[in-house]
């Protein structure tokens, strides 16, 4: 049976008469399966519930468990119960389910738990989130060079249960220095006699425990890693960070991406994580709009600028105030489209910088072309709103050079932020819509001007 | 020394100069290395290069080549030459390259390819592209229940060199069928007269063929696999699918919904793969982007329609035209803020549909919070203009109720396309922008009839 196959009312209504047989009865599902039973569940059922799990159930579905789950299992369980439960997590899990609450609540938990895995787990909170050395775990499979294929697979049979990999093992030399990397895939055919320095790949790529998590994905995607290693300044190895880790760190990439080219922080400036959406306070919510929304709407009242500047044309051709937004949406539709396409070229290194010349060239041509498109498009619906061809030939004449300039400025804006290293979906596409509206209204006046003879 | 030390302009005159040292040399680099190079160099080098490079670092090459690099190799070089390349690769690996050139060039590359592997591939090539089918590997580690744990390992070491992973060996019953998975991790420590059967998870996650690459790349994410497998219908294992191919589909899921976020079709009708920026033709580019940007067009000509509506007004107080972009760039960037947010909330699990009261509460309350603050700043930005207090006010309460309106609206338009299981990506942003424009130029004329009694 799976899990999904229970309705959830039916749950709520176990979870009240019986949770002890819940608890019990859960054990048999994946724990991600749980969290998402949870993650159904109200608050209060959900405590219910937790508290019912035997400690390495709860360890594992604390793992797979929403922000909002894990704050509230770490605040309404009792400190020694987490402790048991984190207990049977590797140091990395530990670190990434104490950090989403604060400092104060963190030590009794930490306190009641084993000494080692404290310690382990403290380590790897000193670094910042959002980095390798929050990602890694230091529970790896190491051996020297000397060791011999049979040696090495010997070894493997008694391993630590909460190593994170048997894909790699990890060769050291002197001072734990990591000398070299070598797979079981090609360990297991080799012969039993030979020795892993003579298998070992050497030159291994690496991150430090500060390098950025996006860094460490975009290695681990570019050469099809199934884990990385992280070592201090003297290439002692720290720990490793799994692809497991990575597939989180991108699809929460991938979401904080679209909250960015929404014009929304991305990041929680108290716990400096990602936002949990019922977990956070609407004054969160509104402090992590806000300040975008304000810049946006100080640099849009340029429009209005522009606009008082040919307030003389507005009153004698009302009608052009008609097209105004008709001009303006159609920029920043045109604006976004060529945004988002560069912004991905770039992601997928299909563009370089040294291609911005070919980039911009091919924008305004496909502006060009997009634009005389709807230029048609245009010229039709003012005739047939009864306007003169007169007004026709502004409007249509406006579509056309908005979207050519629109598609400039989409594809140079990414470009140049590339260029000095600022992150492109940072509110890429409300900056150039907004910087569209008021050029555009330009162009449109300038065109009226020049046509209307205003 | 690292490939990426060699400076572009150096390596296009080795390229000229002497070629065959240049394949030489580069067989000691990562072919992901290689890949990178190739995609700085103009086109004519890099034919020069991929010829120059032998049978195994050609092959290894193309699974990390961008499209344009790997349409140019499959065109340019001799399908003889091709062929005895991807004979090194996996099934997957050759069908996916296969995939970037039209049917009737891949028939004389498959026909010069070995037959068990041609078979393979052609295969692969009957399922859709984005489909499971397409990303699997018939290469695993396949063992049967009564299989000792010693009898696994001893069969391990004589393994095909091209298997795709050894962290599970998959069971098989009867018939092929499915009947279990074991997990290297498992089996190791395990003494060595136990039984796979003893062992193995019977309740295998496991996919289909036809399953869609976005949902196979949710269930690895999901439950933390290093690999699912792939069965028919009658449970017959077809191979799996590994994670690596998982993370090249989240990478390239992530810039696809940033495309359709800015309104550009990700996928190119043509191929039916995704875009590649200097691999299309502007016309395709073009094509791509006319069918959102006429239909946002003729939807945006409603804001047309509802200001010739309010002709009069306009005619009688010409400073209200003037605050016409700022309120609709305020309108769209609080609903892009909105159905960010929401459709992050949703893809993470954090928002479900059940909750869609709670969330359009929080919403109109986080949108009225927003108004409440740029309401005062664009009271006095009209008053500095030299305006009436009366049109201050109108400006005021428009921003407020836009504002508020906007999150309304960006948060339903994403609930409700999840409630009709539409991708919420597929344009939600400028689809909102056009529907809030015109909604909200309606507020604000309505409000200026009222409070200017017009």
């Amino acid at each position: 049976m799976r899990l999904s196959d229970i309705a959830g009312p039916d749950v709520a209504e176990i979870v009240r008469e019986d949770p002890a047989a819940l608890g019990e009865g859960l054990r048999a599902f994946h724990p991600a399966d749980i969290s998402e039973l949870l993650a159904g569940l109200r608050r209060e059922d959900r405590v219910r519930v937790l508290e019912h799990l035997d400690d390495e159930t709860l360890g594992d579905t604390l793992t797979y468990a929403d922000g909002e789950t894990l704050k509230l299992a770490l605040l309404r369980l009792s400190p020694r119960r987490i402790a048991a439960a984190l207990d049977t997590l590797e140091p990395d899990d530990v670190a990434s389910a104490l950090s989403v609450v604060p400092e104060e609540k963190r030590s009794p938990i930490l306190d009641a738990m084993s000494k080692r895995d404290a310690a382990a787990a403290r380590g790897l909170l000193r670094f910042d989130p959002g980095t390798a050395g929050r990602l890694m775990t230091d529970k790896f499979v190491a051996v020297t060079p000397q060791h011999t294929v049979t040696a090495a697979l010997t070894e493997l049979r008694h391993i630590d249960p909460r190593v994170a990999t048997v894909a790699n093992l990890y060769v050291l030399g002197e001072n734990q220095r990591l000398a070299g990397v070598v797979s079981l895939r090609t360990l297991l055919p080799a012969h039993g006699d030979a020795t892993i320095g003579s298998l070992m790949i050497d030159e291994v790529v690496s991150v430090t425990p500060e390098t950025p998590q996006e860094e460490v994905a975009r290695l681990v995607s570019k050469y099809s890693f199934s884990a990385l290693p992280v070592v201090d300044d003297a290439g002692r190895i720290l720990g490793i960070v799994t692809v497991d880790d990575v597939i989180d760190v991108l699809v929460s990439q991938e979401t904080e991406n679209m909250l960015r080219m929404g014009g929304v922080a991305a990041e929680d400036s108290e716990t400096r994580g990602t936002f949990d959406y019922f977990g956070s306070s609407i004054v969160r919510i509104v402090r992590s709009r806000i300040g975008w929304l304000l810049l946006l709407f100080l640099a849009g009242t340029l429009t209005g600028s522009v606009l008082r500047h040919f307030e003389g044309q507005l009153s004698q051709v009302v009608a052009l105030s008609i097209f105004i937004p008709l001009i303006i949406g159609t920029g920043g539709n045109a604006g976004s489209q060529s945004v988002s396409t560069i912004i991905r070229a770039l992601a997928l290194g299909q563009v370089r910088l040294r291609d911005a010349g070919r980039v911009l060239l091919r924008e305004s041509l496909a502006g060009l072309l997009l634009g005389l498109t709807l230029c048609v498009f245009a010229v039709v619906r003012t005739v047939l709103w009864g306007n003169t061809p007169q007004l026709a030939l502004v409007v249509g004449l406006t579509i056309l050079c908005v979207c050519a300039w629109a598609n400039i400025v989409g594809a140079l804006v990414p470009l140049l932020a590339e260029r000095f290293n600022i992150d492109p979906t940072v509110s890429s596409a409300p900056m150039i819509t907004t910087l569209v509206d008021a050029t555009g209204l330009a162009i449109y006046m300038l065109i009226a001007r020049a046509v209307l003879g205003l």
